[in-house]
């Protein structure tokens, strides 16, 4: 095994080894606390401030005190809670589908469906910025796939009148993570009606965020019933983890059957369950959250665009700033960390080559002085590196 | 989609379709309450009872109060806690290994695992009745694979012998799931010496219940040195969510570097973690917990095949009633529920055709009394059927 040795030193040449991940010593919120010192935190996914919400962790202790800490088995034989319906009852009715099925993480969620959706005779269409998880979906599947160029309808006409196959999927995110850029959804669908194509969307960034009540990219698009399956998590907006397909009965009832990640796996813990239930109470009944999240990240992206960062036009609480080059976007987050503002850098092969960028997530919970605060060590070191 | 509606309608037919699951009321136990009734369960694999363990339960409670419900973000950006690298600490000093990588799932472990560690120069060796996840592991890698028959060490030499590659990987679960039966593992370490193979082992049902303070399969064959993966998860006999790699260093170091689930999910949340810390320490501390457990299992065992059952002879707590037809299973399971047993009937394709059974699983919880209660009812529903 000499060659895994040899590959772990090339990654640390090339500054790409991941060693030692920075660790949190407080809950998930607007400022952690790691190495002892306190830091704004501008790269989480707690989007909507569920993670450390006072109810949210009420409700997940009081199913460990009532339920205990672990499922005991998978979903099919003795780790079934009714707590799982009703977590399931909730997402179907905030995504208006007939039913839903919870998976374990959003990661398993996309496989499970995929592999259990499709086969040799299904031809995938999937957006080149997609998730990773679908991509492993798409090859456990065993169906031929192809990516479109990202968001470019053109591309996915094209690819999908020229190898359209006997049964077609279009999978794409909702909003691309990377990116915070939101796919074309009412062109998706226009054009998967084209060519009778079976569409589904992985909302893991959108689900809480965009749409009425939180629920999501396609309801933003006005075309929730026409997506026929949505995936989501519950690891993001919504605090806690786990991930979801929404949709018709009959799709449902087939990932029960034959989704091999739902059948073979244990059950999500009921802390972990209840604490979704109550997390969407909130992100329904208190539309002031979402509000505050994308005031706040509106307000913070003109900042910088002024300041003039390349910051791409979105609607989502993901600000991709720009750099390009590798060893200049790591240097910008470490020197960042330094004045205790933490934005994880992001590099290739994460993102296209000279793409390199610093990621930040702006949540419901930050306050406006502390993004102030964020806004002028931006400036400063931006400055300092020649990128403004 | 019709054809979906028409797989859908042969499973109802064929009487193999999953409708609604079994939904507990109560904490997973020795009893449960389903549909309002209380009910002995046999089929969980929270061997040592700590699902529902106090200090388990106290330890996951605080970690929620301390560090809220969710992660927020993957282990290499926001979601590390330090709380997971003392989880991962633990393990390692129960395997005895240099390092630990904690994933979200068993599943997510053993497809991160295989994935990363082989590709087209592998040829994979994988027992015939290995866990699921291990098969799509292999699939995702892109390697070669080859099943060799259960169990059969002249298989597995005939098949090096023939096919080996470039690089080889035997894997094989430590404990069989729905046999309970152990892999030969001093056997297979001698054959992988032989051909230079890399041995992986999922000890997802052996892991706190067999070998030095419960260590596992391969600390009971005394060949725990010589395994270079150990896989394992903690839903079972830990009680809590989640799985693990253990090895060497360099094998953890490039586990965290390419491991796809693992890179691209977000992290367990505290309370799961801070659970499975604790059910170790119980596990290490309270060897009185797995003795019980085993004695428990040993005396069922004997029990039933005095009474005539087909009962192989096993050292683990999972104990397969072999029925052999499907519908004479399905009712037997359907009978002893009525009479407040919930055991579940295994059919295929879990089992190989003309195998199914019924699948007990014994907890270190379970009274006594209560197990005598079963095997009086055992004894009656198998006879009325015909099977002793």
């Amino acid at each position: 095994m000499e060659y895994i040795n040899e590959i772990l030193s090339n990654l640390k040449k090339n500054n790409k080894y991941r060693g030692e991940f920075k660790k949190l010593q407080s809950p998930q919120k607007e400022k952690v606390v790691i190495d002892g010192r306190e830091i704004i935190l501008l790269g989480s996914n707690n989007y909507l401030g569920l993670c450390d919400h006072k109810e949210v962790k009420k409700a997940s202790m009081e199913a460990i005190e009532k339920y205990g800490v672990g499922a005991g088995g998978s979903r099919l034989t003795t780790g079934s809670y009714t707590l799982h319906s009703m977590l399931e009852e909730k997402i179907k009715d905030i995504k208006g589908t007939q039913k839903a099925l919870v998976f374990n993480t959003g990661y398993m969620a996309n496989l499970g469906i995929i592999q259990a959706l499709c086969n040799k005779d299904w031809v995938i269409f999937c957006d080149k910025y997609n998730h990773a998880s679908i991509l492993d979906g798409c090859l456990l599947s065993g169906a031929k796939f192809l990516r479109y160029r990202h968001c470019d309808m053109d591309d996915l006409s094209y690819k999908l009148e020229n190898f359209k196959g006997k049964c077609n999927l279009i999978v794409t995110d909702g909003v691309f993570s990377m990116d915070g850029d939101i796919a074309p959804l009412d062109k998706i669908v226009e054009i998967s009606k084209k060519h009778n194509a079976v569409i589904m969307v992985d909302d893991a960034h959108g689900f809480g965020v965009l749409g009425k009540d939180g629920a999501g990219t396609a309801s933003y698009f006005g075309v929730n019933s026409e997506i026929h399956i949505h995936m989501g998590t519950l690891s993001k907006a919504v605090g806690s983890i786990g991930g979801y397909a929404a949709s018709e009965e009959y799709f449902i009832e087939y990932f029960k059957n034959f989704s091999r990640s739902f059948i073979f796996s244990t059950a999500l813990p009921p802390s972990s369950v209840a604490a979704s239930i109550k997390a969407l109470d909130i992100i329904k009944n208190e539309p002031l959250r979402r509000q505050r999240l994308l005031e706040n990240s509106h307000r913070f992206k003109m900042e910088l665009k002024n300041l003039g960062f390349k910051i791409p036009d979105t609607v989502t609480p993901i600000i991709p700033v720009i750099v390009g080059d590798e060893e200049k976007t790591l240097e910008f987050s470490r020197q960042l960390l330094y004045d205790r503002i933490y934005i994880p850098a992001i590099r290739p092969p994460t993102v296209p080559k000279g793409s390199s960028r610093l990621r930040i997530s702006i949540t419901a919970a930050h306050a406006w002085e502390d993004l102030e605060y964020v806004i002028e060590r931006l400036k400063t070191t931006g400055r300092k590196l020649g990128l403004i």
